[in-house]
């Protein structure tokens, strides 16, 4: 089940052009996030002839409302920083393919093909693959029908239409607290249900949950089906512990199990790891020659935007050194 | 001879607390450059109790004229990113020893000890050693006085200022050849100069540079001065087989004769490559529990300020991680 994405209309910004079907471009730049970005800001430089494809701008950064750890930026929200690095890449006028979703990369003798959701085909002679991550759904009954009706994946994006109305939050580390939270704060009243025995969220960030009134905890329990005609109404839980089921009326259901990579399409192609992560070593290289991996999508530790913009950028040149030594630029 | 340091007063920005030679931080910070300054950044929002040790701040940032290529910022000059990066970690009141040589880092038990210039000490659970790379410089009169403005070392940062220009690099390696490879793209024109005789570049990119129609090479010369008042105007070369001295005039020049990493304190204390870098993991990592390296002093690929500064992120994180697991925070 693919989560709904927030296709930014960039135009505004730049007029794109669109990549050109019957190129072999020398790099493919697969994702629009920073580690995306920092690629082709690397790559763009480096005058190689180059094409993005992307569903939109920003990725997990357009779930995010503030941000203080990104270096030279001491606060600023996280849309203004998007829209600093979007301004950043549009200056270069590269190609880029907006809103179509990757299917395959495959690879036909030293050239790969990217094979999009409308059936047409980009070349390349390398890949950076940096797709990203998503947050993971529940995967039950009911849930899919009701994406952006009441069920939600983003505080950030979403808390605000549940003020002063009621919640279930689905989690128990940080994510599942600090959306509680953001609701709380908003005079929501919440349950938070965690799959798990216990709650996993820092101590600290737990303190200040549990100080609101209007919040219930329910650990150990499973959600069984979302209910709800045109728009969310409840949600059924079972108790692990008893087997017993229960009934939850809310207005709407946060999701915050965790995070998927997306890396369906390059799974038959490379190794990736237990939790689908695309491994990479330090040089950014994936096991095969001319794809390389960046950002949340690979195994790299510690997501973090700053963290994923060095590592595009690593990838980048390490793919500008793989075309000299192919003698291809 | 070193190059040319500038020691910022950034007691403007914020006044500095120094650091206390009788507490034990948990944290050590030794560098200023962008990832010393990202490892603050994380170490700081985590509230770990830690100190940083650097001669300045910016590193070999202070060496560059404008930076196009840290995303967010399409186009800033060096000095002005590096009072950004200043301003964000000030804000976090962090004692600072600044403009104290790091004699040795030493590890006595669990606890590391690092000797200054001074005699004194500083003690840490933990150390970020991102002490960064110095270029090897000439040594010639008035290159000094003209770095940064026509004097470069780092085609990757200035190359593209020098688009339909006069060049001459300095070197006869990859570091040279790629770097004139670079300029040549951007249609320079280039005279590369080199102190041994013959070229040791990798044929295939001495073959590349050689298509180009406007590069000169001259081997076994030596660089016997840089000329120019306010910005780089000319080189005086000597030619080491028959004495003759003559002038190149130029827009600017490219020393790629070498880095030399900052490593020499930890030398004795852990695993160093065969050009003197720090050895790390992914994780940043070094074979020294507690011992995290970052940025330029180490093995990483591709030396950028942006991923100087994803490294430094990630190096913060490890080192927080190894803190926890250790029960010391």
């Amino acid at each position: 089940m693919e989560l709904p994405r927030v296709i930014l209309d960039i135009s505004s910004i730049s007029p794109l052009r669109k990549p050109d079907h019957d190129t072999v471009y020398d790099m493919l730049i697969l994702g629009g996030g920073p580690a995306a970005m920092s690629a082709v800001v690397y790559a763009a430089r480096k005058m190689i002839n180059l094409a993005v494809i992307t569903l939109d701008f920003g990725g997990q950064m357009n779930e995010t409302a503030e941000v203080e750890n990104y270096l030279g930026f001491p606060s600023i929200m996280a849309g203004d920083l998007v829209a600093r690095f979007k301004e950043h890449i549009t200056g270069f006028d590269i190609p880029v393919s907006m809103g179509i979703s990757i299917v395959e990369v495959r690879r036909k003798e030293d050239i790969f093909e990217v094979l999009m959701e409308d059936g047409t085909f980009l070349f390349g002679h390398a890949v950076i693959f940096a797709t990203g991550k998503r947050h993971r759904p529940l995967t039950v009954p009911g849930e899919k029908e009701l994406v952006g009706k009441g069920v939600a994946y983003c505080a950030t994006c979403d808390a605000p239409l549940y003020k002063d109305k009621t919640v279930v939050i689905v989690g128990g580390g940080n994510s599942a607290f600090t959306t509680a939270l953001d609701l709380l704060r908003l005079n929501a009243e919440a349950v938070v249900v965690n799959f798990l025995s216990g709650w996993q969220a820092d101590q600290a960030l737990q303190s200040r949950v549990r100080k609101f009134g209007k919040v219930q905890f329910l650990d150990y329990h499973e959600i069984v089906s979302v209910e709800g005609k045109d728009k969310f109404e409840a949600v059924a839980i079972r108790d692990r512990r008893t087997g017993e089921e229960k009934r939850i009326e809310a207005d709407g259901i946060f999701v915050e199990i965790g995070l998927l990579p997306n890396s369906d399409p390059v799974k038959k192609l490379v190794e990736v790891n237990a939790h689908g992560e695309v491994v990479v070593d330090c040089y950014c290289r994936t096991d095969i020659p001319g794809l390389f991996g960046a950002g949340d999508v690979t195994d790299v530790p510690h997501k973090q935007i700053i963290i994923s913009a060095g590592e595009g950028a690593k990838a980048a040149l390490s793919a500008y050194d793989y075309l000299i030594e192919k003698s291809q630029i």
